[in-house]
């Protein structure tokens, strides 16, 4: 189909075209005497994404799901205690995970379209007088749902609870793209992938942890090699790796790192709450609702809730077959109920107006009924309000 | 400014990541026995882009002008008479080419946003009857004022009068998006460019010319050298070039033609109509005209009127700063009395919903008077019913 | 430093750049409709350069050391016993992971320079009457030392001892450029990277196991998830993923197998071979020797023993900071005593000519002793007479 | 055929892989108010490569073969008389170019080896004691047969000569290359294009005039459009040009600059002169001579003379089909007389041995007579000795 797709899930985002050309390279050697000079840099600057000084970042030749693993196999031990609230898909799957590397999981369900109940974690872990809980795994942006949780909130939980575990964050879809801060947080692991707010296909896993953390490792006895934190450190000392390297993800992630730095953390995440804005005031002026309840809206995902008597993948293989507009399906329980629009890494307002346009067709081929328009206009009005 | 510019000028148009691609190439030797394995094939297809089995297509490593170029300087001689019809900023360019150039150029100007007019062309060569003139120009598509000439027709008017001119046609913007017929419209010389139709960067000029002219070419007597065709077909014949080639144009080209083809070019037709036909409908419903009048308007670029207190160059300068969208400015006479949407190229419906939804963005910012959306509105509606 | 960087490393290779092209590409959904067209294919085309039409390709956005992992975690036990022969850091390496990883490592040294013993292996496998030897983990070729074992014997041993062990091969520097043949040898789990023959970037394990391996899967209780092959199954069958895919990673390998199968894989290994044969003319040329000893020579990777009074290192240094040569070092107890070449992937006659000229000046600048020239001759004498 | 094609022709040259990627980019709109931070430092960087402090630079979408046209075209007058030494082809053609254009060209035959003879330019220009020929043109580097003249020696025997002719310089294969002074030469008009110093792909041309033959440009009655310098003037000092320009190659151009800057233009020159040297030295050992005399041998490219009984076309396509080397071929009279290595560009010592190691081979292959590795071997020696 001619021209181009138009990509509006919430991982893998755009790639911009500089990134992908930093991406294009020669191959050297990754033990040369010159290659500290790229990777050593690279482990710097990601820091500030993460917002850390204290902590250590972290890159694995791998995804977000193996960042996941990297937090719990390198700090914890064996059938150890973690506490997480389940409020979507991907919690869920860092809960099953947990489960399945033999962790002791106390999952708590939470209805999905919230975020982690600050009230309850609280005391939960003030119950926890004998601290048999080592980690709490939070996700930070639900992707599934399109619901951010408060981190420095739960932070604040476990303080008042006077609670000595980890606090591990899920933040693949939300860091370098929402407000994160990992030391004013207390965030003891940090999560993120290449492929959302880094703007850079899948392969990446880009990770930070706590001194305490860092410390745990130390301890931890659980078996590990691939995603050993310890090798990592032991030739990230020096500029170098464990093994063989992913070139064009250093490579991109120096890219992505730049342009990040270039346009301003705040400004990007400013710009992030922007496009959300406006895709938010489109679902309302189409008569919708969107997964998220009131104050956990994600500003990089919109789960979009259909009518009882419509089926979401209908909206999205209408929008995907008919408009080359790739939407993100309603994952799960969510499935035929919810489509997503994605509004997180390259995007900008027309960028998003082709989204809501493209949307509005699909829905309306499938017999939703609003006045054509509408959503873009309630979204170019925002659009325009809001403008530099 | 994260994310993408939007184009929506009329060329240099959107160039697909596949053609990129194939221009990123290493060198090779040109007089290599291998070379004309590239060159012959391409210019064998490239003559079905023209829609010629009779004539012969040639490849200038340089722009759409120097095609302009080639067909004056290689089968005229120095003084000969020229008509032309000029009726926007393309037709007298080209106008005023020919006149430095040293030939006698009889110009007959035409409101700007009309085509050739057949019945006083027809009427213009009756009364040559001496056959003093030796070409017409017609600019097939006239991108300044977004109107489409009906050369067919111009072929008509010319055997209506039994006159032996050579016809020449710019295609530059309509070639390989517009419907072309060289041979049963009894082209003698077409003349396009890569940077449009052909989705490619600007530096390839694509010319097909009749065995008529080609005729010509060996008694044209006019001084040239970079830009003869006599060098180029002594060498094409065995498939290389008078001198060194720009191998990206030619790869590029290699895969543009093969993008064609696989859409299918009329396809390619069809689909610039219905992208086009959108357009129209939400500059009716914005309350707008268009520069070309009924009959005439082009499906690779609208040039659209604004009201007589406002400014054209205010909706582009506003797009472009605040919105990241690049519109096409008006020319010379239309200059701040109209802004141009290309619709041309590597476009598809959502493409060009965000250009309409950002020159919404842009009109209201300006004070426009039309209901925010309503332009897309229309256009959804056009998409939706004439979509596969 | 201008001109291209000369890299004979054994891995990463030298990338083509119809390859990096390929790598190059706007992102897309991995769960759309159409990305199984995509993946299956992938896999099929993949276990064709494993040589398996019984077995089950892989692919895991991770590198071989992932790979060396899946094989241990996936079909093994905790504590279960596996038998290695080390002769190399990368046996080295991978029998230190299986005892990181909790198993019962069994290591028998070897000197390094050959391979497995067939015999010793063969005795030692008959002894395990009680069949308490679960796998063998067989180096195919060992790239610190440039040696190649016979996997097709290691089997015949396994049969001649008529023991049940499952047996995994790194074929990491090995398989898509040295001949390998899983189902012949009876090989039950293959593991390869992408940056070596496979001539890509690292960012991908390619693997393929047989369906004892597979049966093996289901009952192992070790823990994990990343690196999990049932999740791969259960996803893969319907052309999708457990996680997000690298994209890149499988459209490069799309264009490496097609780049593979254009060249013919027997013309590929013989390619290989020759190329190796070269280099060691050179080797003999300049009065040196092989690390590997006669019989075990491989064809993708020629260690080169210094003598005593020179070090090693000083080659590497000086062919990389004067000539912007990449040599391979010689790695742990190598170290200093061997440089590495590497006539892996994308390589051709001139290719090596200009490795074994760059290394006789970074040789003779430390003061080795050999007529200048002697090597290039030696190698251009035989490339000449076996040239096609 | 694997590996990367060897590529020694004088032109194109090897790109390197940054300059690739900087032309893999988004189309833009060229009349945006941004457009001239693109190019107005273009034109200024560029000044610096022609080392012209006075004069203009110009860039043209086309090759240098237009180059050459626009220098005659924008400064004479149709019928004026200049002067030209033919002594290889390029000399040649821009001497028949001259004559189809309509001027009085005065063709002196020199040797094919030699350069321009200085003393009789001297006594020719004071023969001319009414100034009648209005232009010199000299080819400063020959590639046909890798000779250097002696600008700045023409300028002082125009001097000497009291001679106000224009002095027009064919620099296509030694701008950014070899040392090139257009103001401390007194060159009114300098020629070069994107291929060869510039390391990118055709379709630029890249030329400088002085003050002197841009005053000459407003009096020159010659027609001409496409290769219109006042065009040029017009709209380049606004930071736009005077049609769609070729933006890949002025995004390439500021690459290829900054990589000039970057390694210094008089180490750029060095490099070249080193590259060579070893090249002839390779040649002497060969027992060969090349076609350039003493004193005029060029570092950029190197024309072979084979023996009589030998047909150096020969050598071209054994290298080529055996061995995927691309030497650059003898040109009309010296067609199977002399084949071509070409240096210029992104070159280093290691590509030159593959050269050379490469030509060796295909020599060999067709029975000349030397000791196998002789020319290598004096390569060697050179570049060891000369090496950083």
């Amino acid at each position: 189909m001619a021209g181009r797709n138009h990509l509006y899930i919430p991982g893998p985002t755009n790639v911009p075209n500089e990134i992908l050309n930093a991406m294009h390279i020669n191959m050297e050697d990754h033990r040369s005497p010159v290659f500290p000079k790229l990777l050593t840099p690279l482990l710097q600057d990601l820091k500030k994404v993460f917002k850390t000084e204290t902590g250590q970042a972290f890159i694995f030749p791998a995804t977000g799901t193996a960042g996941w693993e990297v937090a719990l196999t390198n700090t914890l031990n064996p059938g150890d205690k973690v506490l997480i609230y389940r409020f979507g898909q991907f919690s869920h799957l860092w809960a099953e995970m947990a489960k399945r590397l033999g962790f002791d999981v106390e999952i708590h369900q939470e209805v999905w379209g919230k975020g982690i109940p600050l009230d309850r974690i609280e005391a939960r872990l003030k119950e926890d007088t004998n601290h048999e809980i080592k980690a709490v795994l939070a996700t930070h942006n639900e992707t599934a749902t399109g619901v951010t949780s408060d981190i420095g909130g739960v932070r604040k939980a476990m303080n008042a609870a006077n609670h000595p575990a980890l606090l591990f964050v899920d933040g693949v879809s939300s860091i370098a793209s929402l407000d994160f801060r990992m030391d004013e947080w207390g965030v003891d692991g940090a999560i993120s992938g290449s492929q959302k707010g880094f703007m850079m296909p899948a392969g990446g896993a880009f990770l930070a942890f706590s001194q305490k953390a860092l410390a745990a490792v130390e301890t931890s006895t659980y078996p590990r090699c691939f995603l050993d934190l310890k090798d990592q450190m032991n030739t990230n000392k020096d500029g170098y790796t464990p093994y063989t390297p992913a070139l064009p993800i250093l490579y991109g992630l120096r890219k992505a790192l730049d342009l990040l730095q270039e346009e301003g953390l705040e400004n990007v995440f400013a710009r992030h709450h922007r496009l959300a804005e406006g895709v938010r005031k489109a679902v309302a002026a189409w008569g919708l609702t969107t997964c998220a309840q009131p104050g956990f809206e994600s500003d990089t995902v919109t789960a979009i809730i259909v009518p009882e008597d419509k089926d979401a993948r209908d909206v999205i293989s209408t929008a995907f077959s008919r408009y080359d507009i790739s939407l993100g399906a309603g994952l799960s329980e969510l499935a035929g109920k919810a489509f997503r629009i994605g509004h997180v890494g390259d995007m900008n307002d027309v960028s998003m107006l082709g989204a809501i346009a493209g949307v509005e067709m699909a829905m309306l081929d499938n017999g939703f009924d609003f006045k054509p328009g509408a959503g873009v206009a309630a979204a170019i009005e925002y659009y325009r309000s809001t403008a530099n």
